[in-house]
């Protein structure tokens, strides 16, 4: 291949929306998104020599149509770009995309033109992987200090870690390098199961869980709560009992309750040896989750939140006021791995363990990439650190992760796992696939037209 | 006329982008905003008897066909509801607009999602008030406390204030109102301008503006200041000396600045005897913004900021931080009047200034009323506040604010202030209005096709 200029320029950025219509089974239900259809946002960039990236954003049905037409409206900033000078200078190319002098005012850096940011940036990681015929973890392993430290947008930041200290904390770290890899390799990185604690579930259903993913050597379980204070006793108590006192056991309420509200509650489950309450309050509630974690320290329980968590400014503040013990980064709301990154180095200068939030469509996808890396290059350590996984929506993949013995398996692909196969596409694009199609048909959804 | 049930049922939401090429003259330039075309996305709801309520966000020209989208994609939860039931339990119904379980993850309260249900709620109080034959400020003032906190959410914010603490300040705050009514009526409330210091402008248009807005009356003005100290000390010397000591002297660094940079900055700019800083760094950055107002508390510079605050809940965590000593709310980036409400409270109760940000389309005429409730019925007192004035885009609106020696007077209409005339819509309307069309002729912007 003639890998000039021209060639490597970017010639079309095209965006879908696809849909599965998981509300029809109550998967993935929680105390405050009680119907979701699990969505995407679906991008894929396309050089002139044909090579091509896919990045995502999750969603839950309703409302992808406005984060596509966000993505339509930043690809004038994109196509026509060459992918050389995008990824010499990453983190001004990023600034660009969130900074536009017009666009940034509905943002910003939050909420919808952030998620576009997100389904862009990260195909742009998958090209960057793929033109280099790397696993995207591969690619930040050997991305040297200073190269990765240029694709992270300091501004507003610099009170926490700058550039220079990015880079000597990423030297510093090196050392071990090619024996954790080679754990990796061997062994993978340690997943915990939310599939057993969904609100709509039956009591039989479950049990029925429990005994699976145990039998599947989960050793760390994560149960919904906070719609009724006696079902989520009834529920933990049940799980608790099948999984014995020497596994994990987290919380999650999805930001349900006010502050002092979220500590009463706590303190009422706090005897069943809870790791973690996730999302006890509003996620932009930096203070509130700080008065939450003061009031759990004694209980033993963390706060974990970050799910929901828009842009490395919250970030940097949830953990400068210790207001979460786990940093949940989600790859696609914060803008793109270069966001990420920089909330990784200040979580590790911080001393907070990261435990990705996963789960939604192509989100386990995407953060065994980042957790692997961080493994590798950055804190060296399992310690503490987990990253979700629930069993949905891999099968859409063409390159769909590998769960053995609850351990995510090394990727060995070339980049960042998110490309959806051509049948899923032709079946589950909304609202023209064939599945919609038929499910409008049967009267199960309404189409776009009739609403 | 038949006020039955029938008859109040909101029968269609259209929704209209507006744009005025306010780039071609730098005006409202700023340090972040470079080239803004002043745009707002535009709601009109109609009852079924034909009574029409119109409601704006502010937006600067690109991006504002996404918050179009948005608008479109809320607008199943608005059409077919009737306005007796909207009205009467206002509150649940904002939280319904701010809650649908499947958009929501997509904000959640913020960027373009939020700003989409700004327009629709202020379109529904400006249909409220219409229904009522009152201007919106006499709506507020004439609702009992009750009511008034009837359409607030108080979820995520009782940790300052309760729906009960609310009514109780609310009562208490009835003596004296109609002796504050006459004030308002004679003397109308203090504006301060922001027309004497953009970007964009030259020294000698610097001079000019300064002292046109003395001849008009003004006390009080604000600079932009962050691209470059030297032009910046310049500026404030140059209006300092034609203003004199007496009148006071805002700047506005429109998010320019990391925290340490502010501090740094602002300390070299003190000596100008500056009220305020506004928009130092991050609009998401509490701690950053608690560490600079420490920072200028002995300098006796305060700290503002709000117009990009995205929520109750930041604007909560400002309060609580002190991390802002003037309270900037903005009446198109909170979802609507009802959000608005919980922020003045909460400032009340906490002791801070409420100093609406304005300017932008519509603003002016929507912030004066919310500021005159406020002094008639919430604080009181008039004493350090003042409502931000921009003398642009006014001439669009049906019924257009009337400044007098530098002050705003009571409205007399019935409404919100943010009808346009049927003109301007035929002009404005973007990509569509004959203005537009004349400039991609001229080739003065591209139109949206071309691009």
């Amino acid at each position: 291949m003639n890998m000039t200029t021209e060639n490597l320029k970017i010639v079309s950025l095209d965006v879908k929306d696809v849909r599965f219509p998981t509300s029809l089974g109550a998967h993935g239900s929680d105390a405050m998104h009680v119907d979701p259809d699990y969505s995407c946002a679906y991008v894929t960039i396309t050089t002139a020599m044909g090579k091509k990236g896919n990045g995502l954003t999750f969603t839950l049905g309703r409302g992808t149509e406005i984060v596509v037409a966000a993505i339509k409206s930043l690809t004038p900033l994109i196509v026509g770009q060459t992918t050389v000078d995008i990824y010499k200078n990453f983190g001004s190319f990023w600034r660009s995309l969130t900074s536009d002098s017009q666009i940034r005012w509905i943002g910003p850096e939050k909420g919808v033109t952030h998620l576009a940011v997100a389904a862009i940036v990260n195909a742009l990681w998958d090209l960057w992987a793929k033109l280099l015929n790397k696993p995207l973890w591969q690619l930040l392993v050997d991305l040297e200090p200073e190269q990765l430290v240029a694709a992270i947008d300091f501004r507003y930041i610099t009170d926490v870690i700058t550039r220079e200290e990015a880079i000597t904390i990423l030297r510093d770290a090196k050392v071990g390098k090619d024996e954790r890899l080679d754990v990796l390799k061997e062994d993978g990185y340690p997943a915990y199961t939310t599939q057993v604690g969904w609100l709509g579930y039956s009591n039989e259903l479950l049990e029925e869980l429990c005994h699976k993913y145990l039998a599947a050597g989960f050793t760390a379980f994560k149960l919904k709560v906070g719609r009724d204070l006696n079902d989520d006793i009834r529920r933990l108590k049940l799980v608790r009992s099948i999984i014995g006192d020497d596994k994990e056991l987290m919380v999650d309420a999805n930001q349900v309750w006010d502050v002092q509200e979220a500590i009463d509650w706590m303190k009422k489950l706090a005897g069943f040896k809870i790791t973690w309450i996730e999302e006890p309050t509003s996620p932009d509630d930096i203070l509130g989750h700080q008065a939450i974690a003061k009031a759990m320290k004694p209980l033993g329980i963390g706060v974990a939140t970050g799910e929901m968590c828009c842009n490395r400014v919250m970030f940097k503040q949830f953990l400068q006021a210790d207001a979460m013990q786990f940093c949940q980064i989600d790859s696609a709301r914060l803008g793109g791995v270069n966001e990420i990154l920089s909330v990784y180095l200040m979580a590790h200068k911080l001393g907070v363990k990261v435990c990705p939030h996963a789960g939604g469509v192509g989100l386990c996808e995407m953060v065994q990439h980042l957790q692997m890396w961080d493994y590798i290059s950055l804190s060296g350590t399992m310690n503490g650190r987990t990253i979700e996984y629930v069993d949905q929506q891999h099968e859409h993949f063409v390159d769909p992760l590998i769960i053995k013995n609850a351990k995510y398996q090394l990727p060995t692909y070339a980049g960042y796992g998110t490309t959806f196969t051509g049948e899923t596409l032709a079946k589950y694009e909304y609202p023209n696939g064939t599945v919609w199609i038929e499910m409008f048909g049967k009267g199960l959804y309404q189409s776009p037209k009739q609403l």
